[in-house]
């Protein structure tokens, strides 16, 4: 039976790649279905995204590839199954509110394992959905003990990726670097304006004509994780800080949702602090 | 000497073609800087542009290439040199203006050979950039012999591309005819809302929210012709007609300078009733 | 104890209005917290919505202004009291779902009475957040009768305004001219563009770039009445109707979301076939 | 004859301004053709902008006005009289030539008096229109020495606005002291991201997915001005950092003429660090 799966190569760029790759595909009988690729000729770096329809035989697939590829070539095969993702949450319940009821509608292809926050708040909205929430407070805690119950909670769930929507707290190194490029968070801010706390304030202070948001892996350095996506909407001088927050919570779960889209869907590559989506 | 070209090719889809074309290019040595393809799955159509770079043979590489590909494809290998446009118009001069700064500039890779007026009101504009300026008035003609004026003008020069930048009357069939998918309009709304004439009277009429203005491909029906691009912006009860008229003038220009700039790449497959832009 | 009310005031244009108004609201030591007003110079008529602090003596107020004010002018007084909406929907959750997680986190200052479905479809969304649901079937039904039918049902819950999110049956004249301006309804299409069924497949076909929702008052016109608001997002050539579909329903539900609020605001006064936003 | 002239009063908060001041309208017998206020509810500060008709007694319509307004009310009267701009550039001719061509096509309410380049590039594109073009170079001079030699030129001709048309070189203290409020710059980056030199390289570095450009009135910090307008556009993963820079230009110039048409149409008020725009 015939099935989907998205390669994903990425290496150092070469001439002949796409026709060795492509060639390869021909001679597995796959169709291809979308091709993109990409190069940056900074980093003289090649990316490419396929998605493949046919029966796959991975084990030679990759035999192939792998003989006629470079040997630092990244190449990964993924295929339909739902990926699972763990949100984490505090108290504001729009971004886990869109994604709940878009997964809900079948608009995201994902399964919402487990939602944790460090406060109670959103339990009731999590369990309309029969999804499981924990609440792991960080009262009484240091910070590095408070990550540490989160990620073995996270662990027992085996997440592909983890969401912070509207997480409020910052997540200490090892914690993040436990997660590498898994970590998705919305900032409610057009990064790299406003970083670190109360953005909105901050806009309202400066009196910005427009306002942002930004999904972006984490990373060690505070909001300068590979950005994935960002967007905006216009103020003006009638908007409090408190309206531009309010305003604000549209944009933010928008652009967290469509950037969780991008990640499940395998169209998101992280090279160096950017990201290239194919 | 390494030259630049560009490779479209378009034929029924079949597998393999990817790696049939990126073979034949990497046989004759040439580099791919950007690959585009794009399968429209109802027509079952293959759609494929390579920026290439290299030296080429040309004769030898389309005979690689027809043998290849299928019979029905349509293969074209342009290069760097600038297009020749001539641009029509009536009145107005904002969208002619930008073309002219744009061109003056740089920001376009075009010779405007000429501009041609059903009025003399522009003469003076584009005289300032010493491009050849003709006025040829409808006045006591038919609409069919304005129109043989104005080809026979037009194939003096021999451009690519005719642009009409707010030229306000409608081209007879016959020469549309002549010019296929070569002739680009700027159409005042967002199609295919308020065709024909006065559109933004339409506009404020209906009371929208929103308007546009939309860059297509001249054919035989009015305002029917393949989309190149649009855009819009917004406005709310306080806008007069006029003051929409007014407000759409920005739109319009960016939207007509960078569909020109789509055609002068060749970045557009014009397949049936639409654009594909690659 | 000080209170806030919206005074919204409309007729036909004459000088000194906005002097005759704020006389009286000063005069009964209103405070103004903003004031809009605009006069539409084609129908030469006048509209104002004030916000009010103070205390208010509605009766003395109100004759202070029948008496200051042209004999036509329509003067309302509204309070800070939430307004009620009952929501008519098939089988699609986007629109409603956003409403009633809005709703949920307090975005919307709204009591949402019932959601009447025409299929069961959606009756576990709207029971988990404990708002009754009916579905009223159209089966062996004519128009008229299953209209009725709805008419009678939201009639028991004397609703403010009704909100069709995304119901997709016409409703018959008599039904229309029930609930005059109080029947708000969310089409997937940037109208005029599309008017009637299937507007993304209408959409596609017709290679569009950019595609749109608009949220408007019900009249008996289909697909004609007051746009109260628009909104728009980019698609090409790579968007199958299908898929046009599924990027359109953020714009959908935003758009509807965002025209309900303005209506549960007091920010809309419908004339002619327009709105005025103030 | 009748007269039309926008009335800018702007003053410390109380009860019954509006009243007040439509009151003193009215009974000059000045019809209100558009009225806009604002109050800054943290500053107490109260804005109105109000568009009058008729026949002005501006002496005795300021004395009432006087009369019956707090002290420290600042009152303007305005009339429609062609507003007088230098513009100041470098080597860039976008910005520029926007406003030349929008001028020249009227739809910019104004008067070119000079154009100053630090460089002679653009001499010959604003001599096409008939502008006196004034090259005064910065070599060999301090910055101080520069500015002197700029401020005595532009004093020539008493211009109500100096346009910083992509101008790129630091102005010092004194010369901004000198036009409080009347110097209008053009940034090439969504402010407050990318401060200083080269936003583009900057935006790039970064791997932002929107770009934008900022229009703001300067003051003594470094592009820490009241902002006037913003707008933005979507880049992704393909763009270099000049590629940034050329897809800029289109909304740097478009962003600058729309912010010189609104202190033209005399729609911006400057208060502490912020732009009221009514």
């Amino acid at each position: 039976m015939l099935e989907r799966k998205v390669l994903l190569t990425d290496c150092p760029d070469a001439k002949g790649l796409i026709a060795t790759i492509t060639n390869i595909c021909y001679k597995h009988q796959l169709n291809i279905l979308h091709n993109n690729e990409f190069v940056d000729f900074e980093t003289k770096h090649f990316f490419m995204r396929t998605e493949l329809e046919g029966i796959f035989n991975e084990q030679t697939f990759f035999e192939d590839l792998r003989l006629a590829l470079p040997e630092k070539a990244n190449v990964r095969l993924v295929g339909e199954e739902k990926k699972r993702i763990v949100i984490l949450v505090t108290k504001e319940a729009h971004c886990l509110g869109d994604i709940l009821m878009k997964n809900y509608y079948g608009a995201l292809n994902v399964e919402i394992a487990a939602v944790i926050g460090n406060h109670d708040t959103l339990r009731s909205l999590v369990e309309k959905f029969g999804i499981p929430f924990f609440c792991i407070s960080h009262h009484n805690l240091t910070r590095v003990e408070h990550d540490q119950l989160l990620a073995a909670k996270i662990d027992e769930f085996a997440p592909d990726y983890i969401v912070l929507a509207k997480y409020m707290r910052v997540l200490n190194p090892e914690f993040v670097q436990r997660y590498p490029n898994r970590v998705i968070n919305i900032h409610h801010s057009f990064l790299p304006a406003f970083i670190g706390a109360r953005p909105y304030q901050q806009a309202y202070e400066r009196g910005v004509k427009i306002i942002g948001a930004t999904a972006h892996f984490i990373n060690n350095e505070l909001d300068q994780g590979p950005i994935i996506m960002q967007n905006v909407i216009n103020v003006d001088h009638t908007y409090s800080a408190e309206a531009m927050m309010k305003a604000g919570r549209d944009v933010e779960k928008t652009v967290l949702s469509k950037a969780l889209d991008l990640a499940l869907s395998d169209k998101i590559f992280v090279f160096q602090n950017k990201t290239i989506i194919l």
